[in-house]
């Protein structure tokens, strides 16, 4: 079944005294969790260990109170009583031969330090990074430095009698008290651990090695490590300091997990990023160390992988997002079925859910994050109730598509009806757009699985109204028919249409993705979505010659991309392509030839030349033909009828795919919501 | 013990089928505890019932799935499971004699629909208040009529079965349903529910009468109900329609809880709100209404509640921050000790923790929201280890004053000291800010009772050095030398010395609190600290006749005061003073009679006016002292020493309290850190 190209893949390696049956390696990443959602944890983490993953870690614990993330819910080793509870989640992952690695981590002053009340820690008294809370870190002295390693050993001693067979030391994402030290923008010590590289990194290597000395006999140490950080110069983060830190500490590892900082260029989006984009960065690794060493790309093709591993860059292949979007991936490309990779879109709606301190969802698989919640496996789903039974659905965007494949696997008789030439609603245009295409996954990955199943009927271009649906003679009916973007400006700010929308100059995010686009001249997109749609029309519009000024309601461009890690980017790309960028501004009347502007925080008006305004704001679900076959349906002439996505209310595409997944799961089981 | 003239105070009042034994009411105000932090729930609550109101009530409880503001933890009615926990929250209040209220809500739009998963409701499909989450809210139709109102009977009829004496419909704050149907900006219905103000109220007046038939008989069914809404125009804001909903429902509920809206107004900090400044608009209500009526005014004064009553305003006195602060307030008075109640000083350090999903803290009470956590009373502390023990707390702030206070309580020998000649540390300075006098209660509050207390020595313009401390000989030293302002520029942005920082036109907030004020001229305030200062500094100079600008490299000014409700009354304030304001904006260099900036967005540079500048920053704790006498103790010199407060990390006023707090209950009990 195996192509032998791979075989590399799956050849087992020994680090330091455990040995893992496979490169593939799910490292530690964030899932909004932690100890008061541990049932979730456990379904959560398994699920990677089933799907065929070597290795499978827990993210950053806390090794201390002064280090915990809540209310962002992070596991805990700082007391005895965690053993137990976490010792479950390695029960959970060792079941399918998986190794388990846990990665103790002390926040330093990235905590949020409000639930806790604790001053948070730091090399030399500063703000947290991340949270704005009012309180400057403690500047911790040698009392504190001692009792810091003491910490980091108990809880290694902890985490062994957990289970865990790999054992992180965590100096990465501007996220760690470690990397704080090794920083000459947080350390300003003039003591034996401050001041010149050797004394910044004196922490790091006695912390490794304590935990060495007091696990390493069983468990394999590794640290993770951020090379470099690429948001601003800085000592450890230029390429020269971090290669230092790695030559210092070259073989005291038995692993080395390498990346960059912050977490914003480590996960960044596909919008921004390509697969493997941290190779020029990380690739010196292996040539100094002799330990193994694990790196992330976003990796979902095999080949790449194998690339990797014979080219010398990586020895195990790291993923955090290609094994949220597919838990799966090691055992498909172990049976050749390669075609059923469910490839992460890079979108980022994991990270988002955590920055909000919620568990962790995915776009391209809704199971994600479901596993014990609503009892979803990524692979399986319950058997028909009855297979005699048919369903259409009406849409075919990542809603409907997700509702038929789930009912297809079901067993069920689905055809999917869609008026449009091309599978994929509101995808057919967005991928279009710039930056966008990875996005298209979500399409092409459940258009294949739905063509080769023989319970599924597939139509294109068929417009139908309610009474054909009722004709169709279907058991059961799920619309999914999207939602528009609003023409007359109403959104986050604007209750009523704004004056002057209805001039001809006046378009909306409809005619952009419909490729009416202005061949120049100056342009106005005006943002009251908050998400990425104005940023990519205002890129669209760039690339088409027009000059263009973003305008927002909101303090700042994207707001929402804060939480997809992409808004550093989004600025960047936005001053790359020369749009002028306005905050905190609304439009308040469009002329002929500009704008009426109001700046929110003082009602200063403004008037900006706009030959033409595009107007990103609201969205109007396409609910029209639900609501007749509800009708319909009290009629006694249909028996059911539910609706999904968009056409329940506009959102991002990952509630598309869950609303789709749970209508298909639903279905016989409850009755339907309509 | 009681003076007479609060007699009235202490009057039964037949509400509905139930009776409170006095006018005191806590009215549901979060806590950001819910069904994950029960025990806390339970304890705050009960610690509110001890102290003496008459009714306690339990904040916004959801009715329902679509309406839970998960990750922010709110308690919970949608399933019967909930019955028995809350239950034990009934128990717990009624232990005392208090009734027991709880506010049933479902909040619409204004929830944040991540952890949850399903879309949010809406009268007329919108984005959501509060939250930027990409998603619409559902346009409700019949069938979710119809279930919204079972779900209120149904949560109804579980309250009830949990042993609550008060049930609420919830119409208030922007955050709820039941509001959005009443305004015109977020129903655009077209059916009965929309359109006249009649179809308007109707699903208020349908879901009182539900409530009322389902649990009447035996519970008293209240409404919260904002009477107008202070943001912007509305039709039901105003307060004709406000008015209006009072006269058509004026006798249906058993009770009128009535505020303002939305949260910001209704519970205004100090800052910008006066005690009782919700009368001019609530006062009709009792006019309208045979029913007895109950609202907040941040009531602290026992002859301003009289008055209220007296005056036909009010017939229960209302309070969230005033319970919180004191929760034995109503017994104080009661025993004539006015002198002891803990006045609220309106600061919303409250209402921040919330705002940050953290459950809630007190600056004046630091055991709120400890007394399950850290197992602290409001009133009570332990008893002194060994009376004869003696303590020296050297630094007369906010920690030092509570640190001294819980001492002497406990029974300790406690000499604090003081280099000034007054009390409160940084609050001598502050408490003459603008706007901030009422924070001076932190002090007045401590150092009144310590001047009480036999086993307290208590002395001013005492400064001391480690020799000095050394030569006291006292069993225990706490350091309370607080922080101070720093002058080179180093905060949130800059780690390294502005350029400029050191001519002789800049100063920084230690210079202002010192009333070292320019006369006049153009002065650029820079905000890198986030919270109040830079603000206030901004309106001090103003005042003084100086052309502020104020400059930050938030996105938002003040943007901590997003948390604290303060956020649109700082930036109105800032207007009503004639301060620009520029945000999101780094000082780069400072020239004479100017500054350079960067804007962050985009990196344009621009020059601005500037006579005087003002650096308000990072701040440096004060701890050499305390490392003076870390050596002394390490020379066996002292026993022991610990540290609280700025001198540990520059903080909130909150935080200092809470060590202090923390520093006073330990003592004897755990070695101290230091």
């Amino acid at each position: 079944m195996r192509d032998p190209r791979y075989d590399i893949l799956f050849e087992p390696l020994q680090i330091g005294p455990v040995r893992t049956k496979n490169r593939f390696y799910v490292v530690p990443h964030a899932t909004a969790m932690g100890m008061p959602a541990l049932d979730e944890m456990i379904a959560f983490r398994k699920a990677r260990a089933e799907g065929g993953w070597g290795v499978v870690c827990l993210e950053e614990t806390m090794i201390h109170e002064t280090s915990d993330h809540a209310p962002l819910p992070d596991p805990r080793m700082y007391n005895d009583k965690y053993i137990e509870p976490l010792s479950r989640v390695v029960a959970a992952v060792k079941e399918y031969g998986a190794l388990a690695g846990i990665e103790l981590a002390h926040a330093g002053a990235s905590g949020p330090a409000i639930n806790h009340r604790e001053h948070p820690l730091s090399p030399t008294g500063k703000f947290p990074h991340y949270f704005i809370n009012p309180i400057s870190a403690r500047t911790i002295d040698r009392q504190d430095i001692t009792n810091f390693r003491q910490w980091y050993r108990d809880a290694a001693l902890r985490a062994r009698k957990a289970g865990f067979d790999i054992i992180y030391v965590y100096c990465a994402h501007n996220l760690s008290l470690l990397q704080d030290f090794l920083d000459t923008r947080t350390n300003k010590r003039t003591d034996e651990y401050g001041g010149v590289f050797e004394n910044r990194v004196r922490l790091l290597r006695e912390t490794l090695s304590d935990v060495k000395d007091a696990v390493g006999d069983t468990c394999a140490v590794a640290v993770r490590f951020a090379v470099e950080d690429r948001r601003r110069p800085s000592n450890i983060t230029a390429l020269e300091d971090g290669r230092r830190v790695v030559e210092a500490l070259a073989d005291v590892p038995d692993l080395w997990d390498v990346n960059v900082s912050d977490w914003a260029w480590d996960s960044g989006s596909s919008r921004f990023f390509e697969e493997g984009q941290q190779e020029p960065f990380i690739d010196f690794v292996k040539k100094v160390t002799n330990k193994p060493v694990v790196g992330v790309g976003r990796f979902t093709s095999p080949d790449a992988m194998v690339s990797q591993i014979k080219r010398g860059v990586l020895d195990l292949i790291g993923a955090a997002r290609p094994s949220i979007a597919d838990p799966f991936l090691p055992n498909k490309i172990d049976t050749g079925r390669h075609d059923d990779i469910r490839e992460c879109i890079g979108c980022n709606a994991c990270t988002a859910e955590v920055m909000t301190y919620s568990r962790i969802r995915c776009t391209q698989n809704p199971s994600a994050g479901e596993e014990h919640v609503n009892g979803w496996h990524p692979e399986n789903v319950p058997e028909a109730h009855d297979p005699d039974a048919s369903i259409l659905v009406v849409g075919g965007g990542p809603a409907g598509l997700e509702a038929a494949h789930t009912l297809a696997k079901r067993g069920y008789q689905v055809s999917i009806a869609d008026a449009g030439s091309e599978w994929g609603g509101r995808l057919v245009r967005e991928r279009r757009m710039p930056r966008l295409s990875a996005w298209g996954r979500v399409v092409d990955y459940r258009v294949s699985q739905l063509q080769t199943m023989p319970n599924v009927n597939m139509y294109l271009e068929s417009p139908l109204n309610a009474d054909d649906i009722v004709g169709f003679g279907a058991d059961h009916i799920i619309i999914a028919t999207g939602a528009k973007w609003r023409g007359e400006g109403v959104g986050r700010h604007h209750d009523e249409p704004i004056t002057g929308h209805d001039l001809p100059h006046v378009l909306c995010a409809e005619d952009i993705l419909n490729d009416n686009v202005p061949s120049g001249g100056s342009v106005v997109v005006y943002d009251e979505d908050y998400y990425y749609m104005a940023a990519v029309i205002a890129d669209r519009l760039a690339k088409a010659g027009c000059k263009v000024t973003y305008v927002t309601t909101a303090s700042d461009p994207s707001p929402w991309t804060h939480n997809t890690l992409e808004l550093v980017h989004v600025i960047n790309s936005m001053n790359e392509a020369g749009i002028a960028i306005v905050v905190g501004t609304m439009i308040t009347s469009i002329d002929e030839g500009s704008v009426t502007a109001s700046r929110l925080l003082d009602g200063a008006e403004s008037r900006i030349d706009a030959d033409t305004v595009v107007l990103v704001t609201g969205q109007i679900s396409d609910d029209e033909l639900y609501q007749e076959l509800v009708a319909k349906r009290g009629a006694g002439l249909i028996r059911s009828v539910d609706r999904v996505g968009d056409c329940l209310g506009a959102g991002q595409i990952a509630q598309a795919t869950y609303d789709g997944r749970k209508a298909g799961i639903r279905f016989g089981e409850l009755t339907p919501t309509g």
